[in-house]
């Protein structure tokens, strides 16, 4: 098999999921957030080992934090963030955004707001808006080489915090100070937090990812998967921690199977990937680290950037209209358009979780298009 | 691999689910509904090609029908039964307690009966208890060589009837006859049908299932998944084709996400199944078929047992108290117990999901036990 850094575009070819199947003859996808690379071997294996032994009801099936997955979940957290879960308030469900939306469904109503960090990862502002949960925007503004985002004095009526850390879209990783100002914030109001910290893995060193929880774990409902950082995103297995006790109490509440169970090839991909993914993952996170300084030398000048602190995503202002759809068009390359997490249509996300030979290849045909791009507007 | 009809206790001894892990040492497990047997070579296949290529998310992502599984289910239905599903009303779960808790939430209150046929499904029976939906029973009764359940005249204010067909614990495939007077009564009471036919695949020829879809469509929730006839039970992964206009509306007015999304790898697992499992299906209804009559030739006389018409469970009135805890530690063997099915606690339901030396030793252990035990009660 091919090393991960040489991947090339035929190599690629075989994947068959909604990156690559929904793009042009010869577009280059750098869109929807899945990695380019295999998943890890312990995932495979342990794939492989399942169906082999017992595809059938589980040991665990009775029980709601799903043992291994608790405990495999927990024991990472503290490892690597020092927030010490307690292993009894985890419960499975397929997605983050599931467990949103049964967050928002049991305890807020239709009109109550949700405050959240603008621009946002696209499927939680779908949320809002199916809901009618209206978000309260945090704003983001460049700081020379990080982000700032609005530190809000008041909440509007919100009764939700939504924290995205690792920040999707821009990559920001939120500082110690940062998380106290908003925990105070949460204590003032009374808030739910929802933390997403689905990216926590791909935080580049020497930066660090820190835990909601660990500042304020009462409030806090913790949620990940091992979905972004080992690539898995389809097998829809998610994990949130139930600090809240009034979230947990409402989860309580509802008969016990209403929203699902863990699947056991979910569980083994999730818990092979936690306990014996972590070679694979220093492997990726150094292509990645190459990758994100390789945009910022290689994107043109007159397109703003920062090098995200952890995601293998871009944040590119192109100072254009329609970015995302002249790209497409003129440069032969998919990013995500702005508007979908709430910014003006100037920017774009561009997923660089590939191997530098096709990220080489996406930012020659951005490097090449851009000049003609901005010619023809001009 | 050895044949499936020549497994022995060392070759199972592999199996580490609930099954297998949950009995003491040297007792052989009959209960939980998981047979022994490896799934079919195309499940194995599709879940390595699955993992090999693409585990991110699928194109169907954004399709409420995951269209695969709906063609793959739609198809099936049309094939095997006759009934002409309808591709657009498939949605997915996990499981079919799920959907069961789901519409018994959004469309029943608490007090309000269920029509069911009695015993029944033990899951089931626990989601009515704690959802207080209280059972309006159909009772069964032995009648020559098959069952025979009452026809109510009147429903007692049930909103619902759940019908398990092929019937489990009984192995009972209504005729066609029987479902019409249900059906009657369904239009008479306007009841919301709920029917499980997760055991279909599972119906002894010259016998046939009869999918009641095809009998009411517009008031029926067709269930079903291919963990059973496939023996997948912990991939969670199931269908409902939701017939009955109010309880798609219902659905289709929550949040989009609020009951999880599929999975890659229970999607494929299943369709897999689905379309290229039918030679490993055929294999094992040989194997089953000689063991439901095995059992008739070695139980010993004074236990009452019809031969099933469909699955691979045995329904035994060893009529002493506590016949399955008796028979667990005087026999070595673990059956369910009746009480868990709503029957009285001579009865015991036997797996015989298991290779026939297998269930040889079970019916040996079973037929040495009964007279002492009967010795001791006398």
């Amino acid at each position: 098999m091919r090393r991960l850094d040489e991947l090339t575009l035929a190599d690629v070819a075989v994947r068959d999921g909604l990156k690559w199947t929904q793009v042009g003859p010869g577009v280059i996808p750098a869109w929807v957030a899945d990695m380019d690379f295999p998943p890890p071997e312990a995932v495979r294996e342990a794939v492989a080992r399942r169906v082999a032994t017992d595809l059938g009801y589980p040991g665990w099936l009775d029980d709601a934090t799903v043992g291994p997955l608790a405990e495999a979940f927990s024991e990472r957290m503290e490892t690597r963030y020092g927030f010490q879960a307690d292993p009894t308030l985890v419960r499975a469900f397929t997605d983050l955004n599931q467990v949103l939306q049964i967050i928002l469904h049991l305890l807020t109503e239709p009109g109550d707001g949700v405050l959240v960090h603008t621009p946002t990862y696209n499927a939680f502002l779908d949320t809002l808006r199916v809901m009618n949960r209206p978000p309260v925007p945090m704003k983001l503004t460049p700081n020379g080489e990080t982000w700032t985002f609005e530190q809000p004095a008041d909440v509007a009526g919100a009764k939700v915090l939504l924290l995205v850390n690792p920040h999707n879209p821009t990559g920001h990783c939120f500082t110690r100070a940062e998380l106290q100002g908003l925990a105070e914030l949460a204590e003032r109001h009374d808030l739910i937090v929802i933390a997403d910290e689905i990216h926590a893995d791909l935080a580049y060193s020497p930066g660090a990812h820190v835990s909601f929880g660990s500042l304020l774990p009462d409030r806090t409902i913790t949620l990940t998967s091992a979905s972004k950082a080992f690539n898995m995103g389809g097998v829809h297995c998610a994990v949130a921690h139930l600090g809240h006790p009034a979230v947990k109490a409402a989860l309580d509440a509802q008969p016990p199977h209403l929203y699902g169970a863990a699947g056991v090839l979910g569980v083994d991909a999730t818990v092979a990937a936690w306990r014996h993914g972590d070679a694979w993952l220093a492997e990726v996170l150094t292509i990645l680290d190459h990758n994100r300084k390789l945009i910022a030398e290689r994107i043109p000048a007159d397109v703003r950037y920062q090098i995200p602190a952890a995601t293998y995503l871009g944040w590119l202002d192109f100072g254009i209209p329609d970015a995302a759809g002249r790209l497409e068009s003129e440069a032969g390359v998919r990013l995500n358009p702005g508007p979908l997490f709430g910014a003006p249509d100037g920017f774009a996300r561009l997923n660089f979780g590939t191997s530098p030979p096709i990220l080489e290849e996406i930012l020659t045909r951005i490097g090449t298009a851009m000049p003609r791009i901005s010619a023809d507007l001009s």
